[in-house]
């Protein structure tokens, strides 16, 4: 018979909060896919989040950060295509590298914790 | 000037899933406050969480691992007096410490990448 805590796994949320919510996990899930397809209302769509909720996250960075994480025309007839600006980008990417390290640490260390979850 | 990054904090949700979720730091404060108090009710008003709900966790947990997590009588006039069974105090113990260690790496790794963040 397995053990109760047999087959667990841990999932992580981060957030980086500064007066206020700044970023996590949802934003750069968010500007991942505004960097493929350059669109914020299909990104916000394929999230199952409202365009205004999604430009109402990046606002709030952006306010708080004094810089732009998009550029591009919002709206309008068919709307114009959004890029992540350059240090959009580099907040992006640091974001994910950190997660990924943070993530590899903590599975080892739920691994040492709950050994009979395998 | 401050760096648009000083004054970050890193804030981290652990989330143990088996079949379905099983523990977080949402039930482990529900069991804290239950151990405290010895009451469900009070423990579930202090969170503003509805009483249903706090045992809908409870039971979820207690299903996938195939032992209680609490003891007591439920409801009634008053209801009874809640207690951790020793199996429940095992597991929000070892989840409280792991969930301590893995904090502690993430604030280390967290400094790493954002340098400026003080």
């Amino acid at each position: 018979m397995n053990s109760p805590l047999s087959g667990l796994r841990l999932q992580l949320r981060l957030r980086i909060y500064k007066d206020d919510l700044l970023f996590g996990t949802g934003i750069a899930e968010l500007m991942e896919k505004v960097d493929r397809d350059g669109s914020m209302s299909a990104a916000c769509r394929e999230m199952g989040m409202a365009y205004s909720k999604g430009w109402k996250i990046v606002r709030r960075a952006e306010n708080q950060l004094g810089y732009p994480l998009m550029d591009g025309k919002r709206g309008g007839s068919g709307g114009g295509k959004m890029v992540l600006t350059s240090q959009g980008r580099e907040l992006l990417d640091r974001y994910r590298e950190m997660e990924n390290e943070i993530n590899r640490l903590a599975q080892e260390v739920f691994t040492r914790y709950f050994p009979d979850k395998k």
